[in-house]
């Protein structure tokens, strides 16, 4: 189980089906917004949906300013989509750079993502507030080993991984097929068997004296160099 | 005046020549890695180093381990580079958000960056650790108003506008000439004063159903394919 916090995230979550199995909300606050107003009306029908007081719900919840809900999910268990694009997170560690990251995968159609044993909990509370509703829409497993990882690469045209030390600029690398990317550590990049994997060493070219990017910010550069790819052809 | 914390960040100010005011340092915690041992024989010779126990570091450091160095550093004022790319942030609140948006900036080579009135202070020590080095090496401007950043895009040739609800998808801009590109707030994004000045909106194209990026995310992504633009032609 999960916790979603806020209109926006509970809003979601109700419109993509997800299975919530405990709402508190707090009607006075709710209805300051119209968003709130009609997310309110959906709670109040709800079998699992309990008004609550701005106090218990603070209380329950994460974040400072809980926006008057808050809900428990049950993790949802999202089918791969055909071969495309497959995402390997590998020992990610700063639940906001994993929120985003998954934030960006939904919003290029990634079909399935894997996150490696040693990421940070893919369910974390800052991670489902930093992903916007991506655990409700994304195929994710997480504690996945290196051995299994392998075998669902197995069908892959292309293993990319992200390495600044790599040659391949990402947009020389071809994306239309189905292929997988490989992102790594903030501080230690790509693991030995996350390298072992990759087929395909890629780089993102610079020109300033930054060595690096945020990983986020490198995985959603090159995701949507791939989407670009796939929507007009190679570049 | 703004404090750099952590050997990266302190032996990158020097390398860049940053003038610093005042150097604290804990030897014994800087012995412990080859990056600090390297930094602590450059501090040793520098007038305003001065040897300090962890207890004080830590007192003076706003981050939980400041890894035995930080550093005052005076504002750099670092020239704008020849017209290529101006980056306007306007209104853009979260400090990791605004310092990511940094340094992806610097590391694209963005000539000048000007942040509008109401964006978060360049200098708080969160933005500084997120931009990993980018104020060293970037020209930033900030508390700039608006009739000053319509001044300064005067002879830009495009005045691009991230905007979700925009047709041009930002890889049919033409990022080869000498244009400037807006960036707005997370929840709100572009100020009316920001798209007066934009006379192009450009959007980017998504798969999933998401509505909206990460805006250090969405900046990366447009301001990569600029610099692809500018490597290959355009694409």
């Amino acid at each position: 189980m999960f916790v979603l916090e806020g209109v926006r995230l509970v809003a979601d979550a109700l419109e993509s089906g997800a299975t919530l199995t405990l709402v508190l909300y707090a009607p006075e606050q709710l209805q300051q917004t119209p968003a709130g107003l009609d997310l309110l009306q959906r709670l109040q029908r709800l079998p699992v949906g309990y008004a609550a007081t701005p106090q218990v719900i603070a209380s329950v919840a994460d974040t400072v300013h809980p926006q008057g809900v808050v809900a428990l999910a049950r993790w949802p268990q999202i089918p791969p989509g055909k071969p495309g694009l497959i995402l390997v997170i590998d020992a990610v560690q700063d639940p906001g750079n994993l929120g985003t990251l998954l934030r960006s995968a939904e919003a290029v159609g990634v079909a399935q993502t894997l996150c490696s044993v040693g990421t940070v909990d893919v369910y974390a509370p800052k991670v489902v507030r930093s992903a916007m509703g991506a655990h409700i829409r994304l195929s994710i497993e997480q504690d996945v080993r290196w051995d299994e990882i392998g075998e669902r690469l197995a069908d892959v045209d292309h293993v990319y991984a992200a390495d600044p030390h790599a040659r391949m600029p990402y947009y020389a690398a071809d994306w239309r097929q189905p292929s997988a990317l490989l992102v790594g550590n903030e501080a230690h990049g790509l693991s030995e068997a996350a390298r072992r994997l990759a087929t395909k060493p890629i780089t993102i070219p610079m020109c300033g004296r930054a060595e690096s990017l945020n990983v986020a910010v490198a995985a959603s550069v090159i995701l949507f160099e791939a989407l670009r790819q796939r929507t007009l052809g190679r570049g």
